[in-house]
Formats: structure tokens, sequence, C-alpha cells
């Protein structure tokens, strides 16, 4: 933390604020120049409220130095982290990983169709809710377990991983049996009950960023889920909220290359909820391939006009093989392979 | 909900549509004009995603024309809700009712030393957290069900009722006997089991908006509580997230008259989270009564330079006691009293 | 500015960086902490760009610490500014001052007819456009220089002074004989060639904050007519951009004790444009007061219905008398007068 | 525009309402449904304000529905502009245009160098401020004039057309003869005299999004342009502001598919204000193309540690040369060619 004192700040002004510091355990630099007196605060702490010090007479500004988070940050690991999910999937690597299937499983026949097709074109991971959050009381909410051990053996039989979404701390012990990936969902991110929970799973995390935080709150959220111990943490870019009303959302494409910098954890995109419309996922796929991502969570459905939810944003499984050969073209502009 | 054909749709686009339209359940109303079809589709369903029309062949635009909220509207009680809380407590009536207390409970003293100070100055219901959802891991996370404990009694001594956050639906139970108010935080605002859950309780509930909910999701949040059959529901404003950085947050005091036209639910206001600096706090309690709001939610401390959390936000007893002056001033202005 | 090194930079790192300062003008005040070391850089220099330390090799962040205007801070001058404009008329003294009167200039009828009004319920400023900008091509834009001379009968008959909007610099000089402040409108407030203009001009500027601009952003555009030489600047707030888009913009009360910290120079709000729609204009009018704000800023129509721009935001006569009435309550609560 | 009434609207408020509109211009077409009669209101007219009729008694909401342009939209010419520069450049064809240069034209040495360097890696025109528009008044604030003159020798040296920043009405006569393509910076996007004496030119103009401006906002501007005449604009994408800090703002890349369907007009994207980081350029220049753009335009400077402006963002010719590769690799998966 770095103190500027106001011009004129009487010596005991300082004084005080130094004792403060010192006795929140920080060890104090002092820098007198000719119209500040700027105090460097330094130590271990990470924990700290700089909005205490901002108060106190004769502060000018207070300014963190350092990010509030640790375990996920680049100097952590600066090497990087994959995540590894069995059949060789490893999120991270050179190899670009597509995750791809329904909104929401509705039945053994749907998802299997579904898992069949997109395995063909090249997806490693299925996804599919089971437990959905919905803005309404009036919509579909998922078919629950059943969705789970559908999902389940249709991965199986088509040699994908499985990811989905778990709602709540309650959730976990029913879900923890039938998935690979549990995905923590954007209305989610700041759930802490549900993120301390997930610390203590031995199963990798898929980290939604919520409609509005910054990539520094996302990277707590993720430090929620290590300070408990699980490390295996896939960062999900969905769209943020902008004033263009077009777009359900404004998908953030920059924070790819920012992520990469801050932290160690690799970081996927989600164009289908990140636009919300069907003819706006492969231009955003390709432009998250472009600028670096290391996967893809992709809405496809066998009969969108039907399906139960957000049928408007899945691609057609045609359109999913077309956009898998685009990727294949982009894939070596940024040295990966798909 | 209101579907505008493009110059130029065939008709057969145009009967697709209807067809599409009637399967959903609606009644249309076809207009033909010199260049637009435009379609009206009326009918009592609330749910339903304007985006699965607007990729059909030959549309222009959608517009949805009900609110996808009915228990939360203003149509619904035109006359307004009062909400009780015991001890002739009424939000949403003519008097103004002030909620004030510390961030957290921290001890039997710290909280009876409170609320001894608040009830003199006019408060009627005392706030204190005793779960903390924190932004980071490593911050104060509250002291628990001990904390609820010592706020009942505080409460009880002084008379005044009390209210205290809710982070999961698992802690109900063991709220439900301690509180007369169960707060929803920010953060929580879209937990939808949550509010599942407090849809069946038999207590009032503080709905705080989230830090980047529009109004409509606000309501929405609200309508999952009440289509639970809990129509006890009063809702907060505490700022939302804008560009400007010198306040944690901008308190959104357009807010409370267009909830006052769009809903029946009482609305108040938490100046202590929506500016995060204490001398803020007063100018926005002053301005949320003067535009019309029901009730106040402030942080007040004994000594805020020793409170574990939130002490910058939190007004000096003698702050509190004068801003509570000023605002009987204002009231009259507003026909309230205080 | 103060950066600070990455743990392990090396020594010709910091050099590099120390010496890359002090050819910018900075006097470098070093602090070598167990993990980081922090540069402190101060000077008298207020323009550069943190950016340029950023890049360099082994720095992890730069934070600027003193604010980039000088002439428009509070400690420019601690005791505030009141801007005077004949009449006995005083922005940011003890008397709130209400600017009053139509959108747009539309007939010496009209204007003299509002005029009348609003100087009898106790406005002082007549307010007018005569060069309207608008964000169609296709709509009104203005009665042009005739409406800058009705605008100056009408005051003059009805003892108000008056305040009108300059869109370009090239129309200072056909305004400058009409009009008693120049009004800078949102969308201008970064047109950097009228700004330069406005400084050497003999008459107040009444500035407005533009529509999703932060604090310090208004404040370096006032810097700009200030560096010139004219002292004289009202600032404006008159609404931001939100996700809510029940209002046209969400009015920033809070930004009125913020910028009262920050800056010596007065500030009146806009609650008229600040939300687009006549039933939101007296609420917000009254929190502003409320929240410190040094004057109001309100259309009034005799017959909005009819009127050629922003109808829908104006006030009846009779609305404008109620308002006044009830700030004439609050006014005391903030210890001014009306 | 569609007027949907509440429940229980009178027959004389129906009346009402559309009389006004009959007044406005409409034909009316009346649906009455089980509980909401709705007017839809059809005409020629483009400009009008929605909230005169929202305001009248028994109005539930007015929905705008048609956009408030005409010649900026894709409708008034679906095979897409194409807009020509001289030297077989053509921006909005299969050819992507590649524009790049320093932010400022510091001196002739420096411009010639780096249009030299440039135009060796495959640029097609030339950039280069000569009028700087700069937040801060005490800026470098650009060589003016002389800038002009030696941007177009370097152009023409080196075959490269050119494009510099106009900042004001009054300087368009000056740059006229120099430029063959005139630009309008983000914070000019709403100065309408600008647009408006733009339209009356006889080159092409490329117009830059303001940093909270929406989409159709933007398009206003460009129909401000083509209403006096010229339809030679070209849109730019340049970021938007957002919560993040840590770049300076967010490049929108999901806006190049959504312009493309709304609009006629080529659309380019500035990676370099658009992030503001030098580092982050190369990617988003990458996912720009991927998504579609029809060109880009990029700071590239022989030495940005000296730049007399923005050399943070500004790429060193190497890193141009080496993103010109990147971009040759990716253009044939959005069938185009570099």
């Amino acid at each position: 933390m770095v103190v500027v004192m106001q011009e004129g700040a009487t010596e005991e002004e300082v004084q005080y604020v130094i004792n403060r510091l010192m006795g929140m355990g920080f060890d104090i630099h002092r820098s007198t120049g000719a119209r500040h007196t700027v105090l460097g605060a330094v130590g271990a702490k990470v924990d700290f409220d700089t909005r205490d010090i901002e108060l106190l007479g004769g502060v000018e500004e207070v300014l963190r130095i350092t990010a509030p988070y640790k375990l996920a940050s680049r100097h952590f690991r600066p090497e990087g982290t994959i995540v590894t999910l069995g059949r060789g999937i490893a999120i991270g690597g050179e190899e670009l990983v597509v995750m791809a299937g329904p909104c929401s499983v509705e039945s053994a026949e749907q998802i299997d169709t579904i898992a069949a097709s997109v395995a063909a074109s090249g997806a490693r991971i299925l996804r599919g809710g089971a437990f959905k959050p919905r803005t309404s009381p009036y919509s579909f909410q998922g078919i629950g377990q059943q969705g789970l051990q559908l999902l389940r053996q249709a991965g199986d039989k088509h040699n994908l991983s499985v990811v989905s979404e778990v709602m709540d701390h309650t959730q976990i012990p029913q879900m923890i049996d039938y998935v690979d990936m549990l995905q923590v969902g954007a209305r989610n991110m700041q759930n802490y009950n549900l993120l301390k929970e997930l610390g203590k799973v031995a199963k990798p995390v898929l980290l939604k960023r919520g409609i509005s935080a910054t990539i520094e709150e996302l990277l707590l959220s993720a430090e929620y889920i290590m300070a408990g111990g699980n490390y295996n943490v896939v960062l999900c870019e969905r769209g943020i909220r902008t004033f263009d009303s077009y777009l359900r959302n404004t998908l953030d494409i920059a924070a790819i290359p920012v992520i990469k910098k801050l932290s160690h954890l690799p970081i996927v995109v989600d164009p289908s909820h990140g636009t919300g419309l069907r003819d706006k996922v492969a231009p955003m796929a390709r432009a998250a391939v472009a600028a670096g991502a290391d996967g893809l969570l992709i809405e496809v459905h066998n009969d969108p006009e039907k399906a139960l939810s957000d049928g408007a944003q899945s691609l057609f499984p045609e359109q999913f093989e077309k956009l898998m050969k685009e990727l294949r073209v982009i894939a070596p502009a940024v040295s990966r392979r798909l």
C-alpha cells in the first residue's frame, strides 16, 4: 500500500498514519518530497481495507500496490497451469479444447444425438445443464439428477468428458460422481459458500465470470476455490454487460490476453452465452481463438427451435462442423492445434 | 409480444411466424401497413424467449410488451404493500423506517452499545451481520450463529426489531428464530435456490439489488420469492457499478421513483454500502428521503476505526444523531414523518 | 507517480526505470522492501503517461498519485468559488440558484410566457436553446440567432439572467452579447477547441458532464477552460449512462458531494435531462438539493405537449411552482435558502 | 411505433392517443386483445420522440419499431458499400485494408521512416495526427498544418494513401488538399456541426465510435454525414468503456458482426486505442480479422519510447511485420486476403 499525504499534512498526522499501518502489520518506508510525504507500506498481508487509511487526517490518497490474490496470480506458477480431465484432455496446453452440447439435457435421445455429432466434429468435452438457474421463476428449470445420468452415459459412449453446472453447495454430492468438471455459473461467481466447498473437491472447476465482474473479482473468486486446496480451476469469459442492447452481452475478448498476463490459470470462452444469438457465435468463437483462448464452450442442439432453453443461441450441428474447420485454419496463427 | 416483419417479407414467412406464435399459446392480431406487417401476440403467458422469433426468416424485430413479472408489478396491488415487523413497525407507510447498526456483530458489548445509541436517535430496526460474504477469502467472515443471538438480545433490550443477512438456503433454519427479517445481499440477488426457499418462509425478506442488476431483474428476483407465497418483500437500492472510481458504488437515487411506479413493494436505501465512505453517507441518506424512499439502512459503529469490517463507511453515533435531525426537516417535503 | 517493481526485478531494470523517470523530470525516492522495490517519483509535472513506465522491464505496476488537474482542484481555492452573474445572482453561495425555461426557444410569446411564470416561482436565470445538438439529423435543430434575441428580451423583461448552449467555437461571437453564461452540452464536454476559446471569454461557462464521463474527466475539461484564464466555471451533473433502460439517464446524485470535495467549483444539477421524464424531475430535484447541490437547471414549458423538443421532460408551470415550495422546505436541512 | 395501452384504459384515452398519433402523421392499426389494446403506428416519419406518447393517460408502454436511421441501414444498400481511396484501395471488398503509422506526425524523418516500414509490411494507408485532441490541456497538441504536409509527402513517396483527424469544421479547408480520408475521433462522434460539414465534402470519412456510444448512435452519426450527400463513410470500432481498469478501453469485437448486419457501411477496428497497451494490440488485431472486420488501424512507431503521444500503444516495426504475417494465416478463414 502506498499512502500519499496531503500537502501541509502535519508531522502528527504522518505519525498517526505510520502507527496505524504498523499496527496493521506493515513495514513502512517514508519518502519526504518537496510537496508530499509518501509512505510505502509493505508486508505479507493480503487482506486489508485501504479505506481505513483513506479516512485518516492528512491523507490525500491510498493506493493498493499488490494484487489481492496470491494463488491465482501468474507469479505463483509462471509456467502456467494445465488442467487435465482424463481421455488425454489438457486445458491450457497446445491443443485447443472445445466443449460442446445443448443448454439443457432434455432426453436420452437428444443428448445422445448431440454427443455423437459434436464428437464427430472434434469436441472433447460434452456440456449440458441438469440444474438451470433462470431469471424468471416461470422458466424451465432443468430435469435435475436424471439429466446428469444421461449426460454421463452419452459422454462415455462417445468418448467425451462431461461438464455440468452446480447451483449450490448442497448439489455437489449428487453431481460429483457424474461429471468430470463442475461449472460455476456467472450468477454464482460470488456465491462464497459454494466456492469454499468446491475448494475441497477433487475435480476441476469451470468458473464463469460474472456479468459485470472485473477481472480482479474473477481472480479473487478463483482464489476462494484455490485457498481450499483445489488448484484445478479453468476460467471462462462469457460476456459482460455493456450499453449496447443488440446482443444479450458483450464478449470481452480483450480479457483473454489480460488474464494470460495476470494469472497462470487457463481461460476458455463461451460465445453462445456471450452473444445470445446463433449467427454471432461463429465470428466470436474465431475471434476468441485468434486472441489466444485455451478453449471454447459452445451450445449445439440438433433441433434448436424446439430446445427447452436458449435455442436461439445454439448452433445447428452443421454450423458447428463448419466452425471447427475455420478454427483449424486459425489455430496455427497462435501456435495451437485443434 | 409485437413482431415487426421486414419490408419484403413473404406471405409464407408471415404465416410461419404466426403458426409458431400460436404454437407458443398466443392470440395473434395482424396489421398490414404500407411497408411493414406487424403482428401483435397477446396471451396470458409470462415466460417466453423473444429470440426464438427474432431468428425466424423475414423477421425485423421482436418487442416484448408486458413485464416478465406479475406479482411484483404495481398492477397486482395498486395501493402499495406495507410490510409489518412487529413493535408497530410498518415499512411502506407514512413513517420513514430507519434500520441501523454495525456491519458485523462483533461482541455482546459492541452490539449492545450501538443498539442503545441508534434506538435513542430514532432507529426502529437493528442491523448486524453474523455471516459475511467477503470478496477475499482472507477477510473476516463473521462470528456466525453466536452473532444472531447477540443481535436478538440487543434488539429485544432496546425495543428494536432485527435484520441480518442469509447467504445460503441452508442457513435459513438456524436464523429464522433470531431475526425479524432476512436480508439477501447484492451478490445473492440471483441465487435462485435461496430465493425459492425464502418464498416458503413466514418472515419478511429485505432483497438488495445486485451491483449491476437492472430494475427489471430486481423485480424478477422479488417475483421468485413471491411466487413461493411470501409477499412480504422489501426492496433495497444499495449502489450500482459505474465508471467513476472515486466511490465504491453509485447510489441510484432515481431508482426510487421508478420502482414506486413499476411495483407495489416498499423500497429502502442503503447509503453506507451505496457509497462506501462515511462522509458521503449523510448527503445520500438525505437525497434518498427527498426522492421518496420508504426507509434507510445505515451502518453505525461506536468505534469505526476498530471495526472488523467496513469501518470506513460506518457513521459515528453523533453523526447518525445529526443525520436523523436533518431527515426530520426533509420528511414533511415528501409527506412523511420520522 | 509510484512505480512498484516486480519481485525479482534486477538492479539494472531498477536503474533503467530510475533514469527514465529522471529524464521525465521527476525526483526519485527509492524504498527497498523485503519483496518489492518501490520508487516514488515526485515533481511539478502534471502531464505524463504512466503507461510509458508500465511497459518497461521489471515493472509490476505504476500508480498516479496526483490529480491530473490543478486549477480545478479544491487545493487551488479551498474556500470555494462563487460565480456571479449580475442581478445579485451568485452560484456557489448560500442561495440555491434555480435556472428554468424551455428546452428550445420557439417564439417571442412562448419564451415570454414561460419567463414570466418561472420568475414568479422564484427562478433567477432563464434557460433556452437557440442552437440544438440533436442525435438525429432529422430532428428540430433550433431557431438560431433569433432565439438568442428573444431569450435576452424575455430575461431582461422579467429580471432573469440568461444561459444558452454554444455548440461550436465559431458560435461564440454571435452569442456573447446575448447571454450571461455560455452552456457547454454533454456531447461537447471534450470538444477541446471549444473549451480553449471559452477560456478567453469574459463570461461564466456552465459545463455539463458527458454522459459517461468520469468526474476526473469533467474536472480536466474545466481545467481546459481555466487554463485559458476564465475561472468562472459552473459544473453541471445531468445524468450518466447505466444499464437501466427505464430512464434516459441515471442522475448521479453522489457526484455532488464527491465534486464538492475534489473541486472548488460550484456544481448544479439538471434533473430534466438527467431523467428524461417529467414525473421523475421533482423527486430528483429534491434529492439534488438534499445532497448539497448549488443550484438546479429545470425545463419548464407552458404547453409541453406541443414543445418542439423534449416536451416529455418539461414541467408544467404549476408543477414547477409546487416543486419550488418543496425545495424551500428542504433547503434549511443543508443550510441553504431559496 | 407500437403503443400498448394499460389494462383498463378507457375508450377516451385510446381515442386521444390515436388522434395524437394521427396528428404526428402516422397511420394507425388498432388491435383489441382480451387484456390490452395495442396500437400500431406506421408511416414514413423517421424523427419523433416516443416519450411524447408514453406520458399520455392510459399508456402502458411505447416501442419504436423502425431504426431511427435510413441511409446507414443495411436495407438501403443490401449489397454493402465499398469505399475507394485511389491506388486501388477498396475498404469493404475482399482485401483487408491495413492503415498504419504513428499517433502524431513529429518530423519529416520520423514519418518517412515509419511510412517506408509499414508500406514494406503491407499497409496501404498511412495514418498520423497533426491536430491532437488530448484529455489534458497540458499534453502535446500536435504540430498542426505542417504535419499534414509531411504526412502527404511520406504517403506519396511510399505509395500510401493518407488519413488524419479533423477536430473541428473550421479545419476542413486546411486539411482537404492533404488527406485522402478525414478521420472523426471518438470524442467528436456527436459533434454535429462537424458531421454536417463533412456531409458536403468529396472525400471519405473515417468515423470512430464514441467511448460509450451505442451502435445505434454510431449509425445515427453516420446518417448525419450521409444526409449531407457524402455516402463514403467507414465506421471504426476503437474500444468502449467498461468496468475493468486493466486496459484503457474494451475493444467491442462483437460490434463487427452486429454492424455488418445492421448497416451496409464498412467497419474497421483500431486495436491500438482499443487497448492502450502494445502487447495487447496483436491479439486484438487478430481477433478483429477473425470476427470479420474490413480493415485495421494500427499505431506503429520507430522509437515508441520517445513518441510524443501514445508511445505505449505503438508497435515496433518488427512487431507490426510479425502481426501482418499472422493475419495472412487467418484471412482465408474469413474468405479474405491481405
